[in-house]
């Protein structure tokens, strides 16, 4: 962190750190009062404890292979190449691997200046919308330390949820006749056609056993409720 | 934003909204300071000015046809799927093309309240660390908006079913409560529990925009002849 001056964010970037697990945090000319007074991280004391104060940016990066900048500018000039949070996350997991990674961001007013950038390989940027480009600093930190640990692999898990049996769907579709029929709403008309929708419907609903045997529970009472209370309008 | 106690937490969630271009803010219950003070959110005033607070989960995610909690649990017993981000973010991605979905925030000290939960389809879980899952509200919020925008080539094309609107589910949820209660099957000592656990049911069982209609209009019938059948025991 170069510069930061809201002890808030300083507290909010531990925090962030410790949820996804970076353990290294590094504080470059922070205004005073941001390092002094930011010790309420929820969860990340320690971490913010062991926090170090560096001089320069040189010496806070000293031991990283990989240093990479942030930014928000679409207009400044930038020499660098610049890529986005997805990509960049990629290669900086694989130098991981090989030992430690720089992330460095700049103060709430003005971000990184053109000397700390000439540290830098290359810059990130998160996708944010043009018309507003500007994070939060701990929002930010937050967004590439989750964008570095979450599973690039991750598959949606085919669903194995089991499922209601045949003849429990049918017993929910004649209780559920059952109850329209003593509530006047199936016409004798069409008594078949309502009853073969109603049918498609109930296994429309991909009942789980536990659910189906609820709305068997349910629907028992309500049927015998409409039985017994009849005859009397 | 469910119940939210502090200003700045507001203010990032309207910026990391602004950033992200997610446009609908609403506010459920909140502390009346956190609404009140919440006007300094960089860049998201307009967002800002333009979020509306409503009085109960219902209201403000009536029109969603998808609604999404979110949680740092492991230990609590929930009752819903729980999904990774990243793989609850692809489907939320699907569904947003088809209408509004909801992503629930609950407050910074207690999260979301079973009730609250109830209204959900389904949880989303930010891969944290298990030894600190509790993350800044403000944080969490950007790193889930940030999820969904992110690198959207590599959205899966595929055909969406649309669902019902958590309005019509939660009159559902009513009608069927109403008519149980008039069947004898709820407890008064279990009222709110057999409510919440309904919430859930109703949401499980997928609803599209048609059946939903002929559940309400089958449950209005069932409910309406219960009232004007009873007191004949």
């Amino acid at each position: 962190m170069v510069g930061t001056r809201n002890p808030l964010n300083l507290g909010a970037v531990a925090r962030a750190m410790s949820n996804f697990g970076a353990r290294n945090l590094r504080v470059v000319r922070p205004w005073e009062a941001a390092f002094r007074e930011a010790r309420s991280a929820v969860g990340a004391r320690d971490l913010l404890a062991q926090a170090e104060e560096c001089p320069a940016v040189a010496e806070a990066i000293a031991d990283c292979s990989l240093v990479v900048g942030t930014t928000a500018a679409r207009n400044r000039e930038l020499h660098h190449p610049i890529k986005r949070l997805e990509e960049g996350a990629r290669l900086i997991r694989k130098r991981l691997r090989a030992g430690s990674v720089a992330l460095l961001f700049g103060s709430e007013k003005v971000g990184l200046s053109n000397s700390d950038l000439s540290h830098c390989h290359w810059l990130l940027r998160i996708p944010t919308r043009p018309e507003h480009g500007s994070m939060n600093l701990g929002q930010a930190v937050a967004v590439c330390l989750y964008e570095l640990v979450r599973n690039p692999r991750s598959q949606p898990k085919r669903e194995t949820q089991s499922k209601a049996k045949a003849g429990e769907l049918e017993r929910i579709t004649e209780l559920l006749f059952d109850a329209l029929q003593n509530s006047g709403y199936v016409k004798p008309r069409t008594f078949d056609v309502t009853k073969e929708k109603l049918r498609r419907m109930v296994r429309r609903m991909q009942l789980g056993p536990d659910d189906a045997v609820v709305w068997l529970g349910m629907l028992r009472r309500i049927a015998w409720k409409l039985e017994h209370s009849g005859h009397s309008k």
